[in-house]
């Protein structure tokens, strides 16, 4: 294995190094995980991320790799043991649908509802919530997004029922829920049961309170 | 061939669209080309694609596909000759990042430049110029992004230079120069150069009188 030369650098909060965290487990590849500090980004984050100076960069064989999904990609290529993408360039280009969807429409909508008010507040609760339920298309008459088992569009958006669950317990307002998103919530905890998905989810109290502090600073800053 | 199962359906003067018309230009590939009225949007459109209802949509084989980047992808999946995605992983990852860099980075900010007053209208135009000087690193070395020919990135930003020049006559403003950007200019003009591309690129005065229009449109509704 070419283990000892790849390496991660990531924050534990980050939902971008989770993807890159479950596909590195899924593909069984060893690595060496660095935790940035945020606050106080090292020379290291910057070197290798000059555009957008963010978490995960992958650094395979001395080389950098930015953007969340292009790793995903990048580690599907290198490394082809249990496939992330499916087979036909049909079913990829809609593995890549929906995870581009989720970042591009989801994601704004979501922190939108959560950190905006009044009014404001309840239309993008509604346009997060419809953004949510399309989801439901890519489950049809499916366990996983990927089919019997979990691929590329499971680990790019799984994540975000569990933090929206977390936001959820803070702000005390719903935005997925069992009746009106039945498929979305069956894959979620179908998702959360596997031990590889577990084990990598950060934990629940350590989350809250993270989240906790950064909804403030959102809320803030969002103010007039 | 595939040609008469091939349709795309697009409006003439969008850049996502003119990416998958040098796509399958590129490959060989015969289609039929249906023009959309986006001020009436077809049902056509509409079924084929309800989450963002936006050209182009490819439609292969009766399956509809949306996206430009996600389109690309496919056409390079679907039919293998003229490769527009170089053959290693990190060279793939390296082209996909260039092409959403345009995307996410450079698009918003040049936008901006165009359609902001006074001291934002600076900010916006410095930001775009930096973002465009960063494509450079892409070139490093190169005579397109592609290498020696042009590539799935060259297809990707090809219009980007095309359509700043448009709006830089109407309002007067440089954003790309040879003297700053030499690498950006002179590959613009060596891709422009070749036959198929330029066949594909709206005519000059007939993207102007859009151009000045849709600006009209975005100034207005970005004033207070």
């Amino acid at each position: 294995m070419d283990g000892d030369s790849v390496k991660l650098i990531g924050f534990w909060a980050s939902p971008p190094v989770l993807r890159v965290k479950w596909a590195l487990a899924l593909k069984g590849i060893e690595y060496q995980y660095v935790e940035e500090d945020l606050s106080n980004k090292s020379d290291m984050l910057l070197n290798y991320n000059p555009v957008y100076k963010k978490v995960p960069v992958l650094v395979h064989q001395g080389k950098p790799l930015a953007e969340s999904l292009l790793i995903l990609e990048y580690i599907d290529e290198t490394w082809k043991q249990n496939p992330l993408l499916p087979h036909s360039p049909y079913e990829r280009a809609h593995a890549r649908f929906w995870s581009k969807f989720v970042d591009d429409k989801c994601v704004p909508t979501v922190i939108a509802a959560f950190s905006k008010g009044g009014e404001e507040q309840q239309k993008a609760a509604e346009e997060a919530r419809e953004n949510l339920k399309m989801l439901e298309v890519g489950l049809e008459g499916k366990r996983f997004f990927g089919g019997d088992k979990i691929g590329f569009v499971d680990i790019a958006i799984g994540w975000l029922p569990y933090w929206i669950g977390i936001v959820e317990e803070i702000v005390g307002m719903n935005l997925i829920d069992a009746d009106s998103m039945p498929k979305l919530n069956s894959w979620f905890h179908a998702f959360l049961d596997i031990p590889i998905i577990k084990e990598c989810m950060p934990p629940h109290d350590k989350l809250l309170n993270h989240t906790k502090a950064f909804l403030q600073v959102l809320t803030s800053s969002s103010s007039p």
